[in-house]
């Protein structure tokens, strides 16, 4: 069976893929399947070493209580007994994606019994020095954590770790010996690292000041290891396709890469794998053949989706494409509306979906959605535009008027400059600027809005970048330009005084240990929807450059 | 790299291979090796499944204090959420040897997180149940035990677990779910087993006794799991080609399986691989390429590689082979007689390696030396006989003489009619069974040895199938039929009794727990030296068929 046959055959088996008679992509979907994989970019392999060994230490002050420092050169384990060194941790230098590769040595006689090693792979200090077990059995998958236990067999080859890495540090730990009189050393260590990124196609102006500089590194890092065969959200966890990842990827990457087939394969992927009534899912997983991650739909990241193929277009000039994927946008906008009321209101009670807008127990998204049902409302009659197929939204712009008007109406208390969600009337950071970047709100109420809520007492704070990104966005589109710089220096280039060698999925400046999961080292270090410094710096240099 | 030039490099690198100047094999050694690969048999492979689920009870009747009672169908698993079931026991019928493979079925929706599972094998049912950790220090390598665990990053596909196992029950666990309302099962189980033994050449009398037969069937099955690319000791432990347990294997190949080149393979592979000096190491390992287990000499065994290489000369008439490894056996009975006193006996102090006669603590192998050395001369001589080279030997028959009257004079106590051997003039069941193997007692005298010693407290009993078998070959020389008989249906009949699908390394009739290496699941419950009553059976079929 070749890929397509395989994928169809797999779709059909587990999803009962759509009866052609309701679909509204019918007869579209294979053809959007092949031009995703044709347009799947080459992944470019490099081959790295280790640069030091280093020991842990642990330090209050260092970020989630520990640090590495260096105690030798990885050339010294090449003649070290192992049975003697027992365990050694290398550190990588930087974070890398791909497969790990070690070679062992026979130092005397030879192999009497299987020698047992394990690795513990880990992207920061805190996650090889924290005991993954026992695990709490509500957690996500234990096996998420990257620890391996291989058997050899023979000594004097190269063994290939299967599982995929991400990393920048690695012990390795003797669990059973070869015998006594027999001696080895694990003499060789090579990581093939991946990306499909390429090389970056833009640069700084030559005065941007060095901690911008060093905040857009760690960005285009971040970016560079999550660009692979599809815009991961994060490569150790959850390594899959996320509508919300890919629109802030693609964003970064209009300013860094311009690798603009990685995006035209995500937005096909998600329109050919969309439900039979042509909604998206949120998260798309390529193995063992694509398929969506059943069940897991999120109304806000379906949206953006037209944002994101609006920016394509833009990017590219690929009218064709667009044109092609302008039917699921429309489905896209018409599921959303279906749930907002008469007065123009997005009534978050109908529950359509997992209204994911950042994670913060607690948080109220009556608000933001309002906001990004509007802004989508707003890009998709853009993207028509463009296409010259305006008749076929001409309600759009009465619409975005109504649920503007009905957005000051129900959720904009002028009397305190607040945007107030749900039946608590909860201020949150992510109210105000989703209101901001959907322009309910005037620029001067915006900026006032922003402020006055950045100074409640219990106002709700983002809780990760992906929601500091709208945070800020917001900020920038209110003219409080300085206000976004710093927090940008201050939120992003906080990770990096922390030592962020690639921005996090979660960080709370004031909790370290802060994890969505119920147990830090689960959290990804290496976060795509953390990587918008990179399009905040380039788009706006007056702004972060000077 | 071919394998050759590997082999070369190899040796060359780890052995500091002889000089050409001092090597009694200078020039031959490279075409040995061809001849041994050469010779090397195809492995023959058949695929298995499973033949129930089953469940571990404790029962101080059983083997062990374990036993296994079927509870279900391994068809009954295609649709089971394994995550329910978190554990399962399978039992494949009889023990294997080869490599597993499964395969995972999405049930629901797909998978969140990698999944992982661990996979424990055993061949006997304690081996499942007794926890392997702690690992003592000091002993054998943890790695022998068979766990692997497996981090899945895809389902709905086949995965090969890498190491070769040994086993006949499987116990899968689940180390690492794959998320909440993410369900799968473990649906498909295969082995690839694997022998180089080929079918069963011989056959039994009709009115051969069940229990004889039943004996017999469990020793074929032994060898059968043995003989893989050399003769092994045991599949499980220690995977490799050793004098001693290769002796008794052809032994027991001649009246099976009757596959000489397997015989001729191992026979050159210990020629072509000897010490500088042209001593026979007594263990050859195969990968990554055929080398020595360096250091390990046990001159006993050396010697019986003589004999082994006059069984093959009978059995094939391959005269090329014998004349061109001829030249090996008389280094082996050089080095041995170097060890000789002039009163023409072996001098155990002379510490010439190890001397491994049987594992018992304490055993004295001084008078069981001066048997193997005597046996070793006959056989030696009796080889040069059929080759026509006596002149090159025709010092054996006086040293023959010589030891064999010494062996009477300083070892065999007339008055008690016992074999004493060392400083404590020890009793043991080896020490009698050699001297009569030797011929250095009579017939008459041997049999009253035996008898005598098996009824004298603290005699030294055989601790394994490996010394069980030269005591039943001394019996079986002094005209004890019925007591070999009844001592082979009482030995290798109660390990049957126990549930034995194969014969175990170590056996100890009044001790389950009895393991030479402080573990019982260390313990090989399939190897090669316990394979003999297939030998016995049908050598003698007037003493055990009728």
């Amino acid at each position: 069976m070749n890929a397509k046959t395989l994928t169809i055959a797999f779709l059909a088996a587990i999803l009962a893929f759509p009866a052609a008679a309701q679909d509204p992509y019918a007869g579209k979907r294979e053809g959007w399947l092949q031009t995703a994989e044709a347009a799947k970019p080459a992944l470019h392999l490099t081959t790295v070493k280790p640069v030091a060994i280093v020991q842990a230490v642990r330090d209050e002050h260092a970020f989630q209580g520990w640090k590495y420092e260096p105690v030798g050169k990885p050339e010294d384990l090449k003649e070290r007994n192992f049975k003697e060194l027992e365990t050694v941790t290398l550190d990588f230098g930087k974070h890398f994606v791909g497969y790990f590769s070690f070679h062992t040595k026979t130092l005397s006689r030879c192999l009497d019994a299987p020698v047992r090693l394990k690795f513990t792979f880990g992207e920061v200090p805190a996650e090889l020095n924290t005991p993954f077990d026992p695990w709490g059995k509500d957690r996500l998958g234990r096996a998420w954590m990257q620890d391996e236990t291989i058997t050899l067999t023979r000594l004097d080859e190269w063994v290939r770790i299967p599982r995929r890495i991400a990393f920048r540090y690695v012990k390795i730990e003797m669990m059973g010996w070869p015998g006594a009189g027999y001696d080895f050393a694990v003499d060789d260590f090579t990581f093939t690292a991946q990306s499909t990124a390429g090389e970056v196609q833009t640069s700084l102006e030559p005065g941007c000041p060095e901690r911008i500089r060093k905040i857009h590194d760690v960005g285009v890092e971040t970016l560079r290891e999550c660009m692979q065969t599809v815009y991961e959200d994060g490569p150790k966890r959850d390594q899959r396709l996320w509508i919300g990842d890919m629109y802030l990827e693609a964003l970064a990457n209009r300013y860094s890469f311009r690798n603009f087939d990685l995006t035209k394969r995500c937005l096909y992927l998600f329109a050919a794998l969309a439900r039979e009534d042509g909604v998206l899912f949120a998260p798309v997983i390529e193995d063992p053949v694509p398929h969506p991650q059943y069940g897991t739909y999120i109304t806000p990241y379906a949206l953006l989706w037209n944002v994101a193929l609006l920016d394509y277009l833009e990017d590219t000039g690929d009218t064709a494409a667009a044109d092609d994927l302008f039917p699921v946008a429309k489905v896209q906008i018409a599921e959303g509306l279906s749930f907002v009321d008469e007065r123009g209101i997005f009534d978050v009670a109908k529950k359509p979906s997992w209204l994911f807008i950042d994670h913060r127990a607690g948080l109220d998204v009556s608000a933001s959605m309002q906001g990004v049902m509007i802004f989508a409302l707003q890009k998709t009659y853009e993207l028509a535009r463009r296409l010259g197929r305006e008749k076929e939204v001409a309600q759009y712009p009465a619409l975005i008027k109504k649920m503007t008007q009905a957005g000051r109406k129900y959720l904009y208390d002028k009397k305190s400059g607040l945007v107030l969600s749900g039946p608590d009337a909860q201020v949150s950071m992510m109210s105000q600027s989703w209101l901001t970047i959907a322009g309910v709100l005037t620029s001067k109420e915006s900026a006032r809005a922003i402020r006055t809520a950045l100074q409640t007492e219990g106002c709700v704070m983002p809780g990760t970048p992906y929601g500091t990104h709208y945070l800020v966005e917001a900020m920038l589109c209110s003219g409080m330009a300085d206000e976004a710089r710093a927090y940008v220096e201050d939120y992003w280039g906080g990770m990096v005084d922390k030592g962020a060698d690639t921005f996090w999925e979660a960080y709370d400046p004031t909790d370290d240990l802060y994890s969505p999961y119920g147990f830090h080292p689960l959290n990804s270090a290496c976060h795509a929807w953390s990587c918008t410094p990179v399009y905040f710096i380039h788009k706006y240099p007056e702004v972060f450059q000077r």
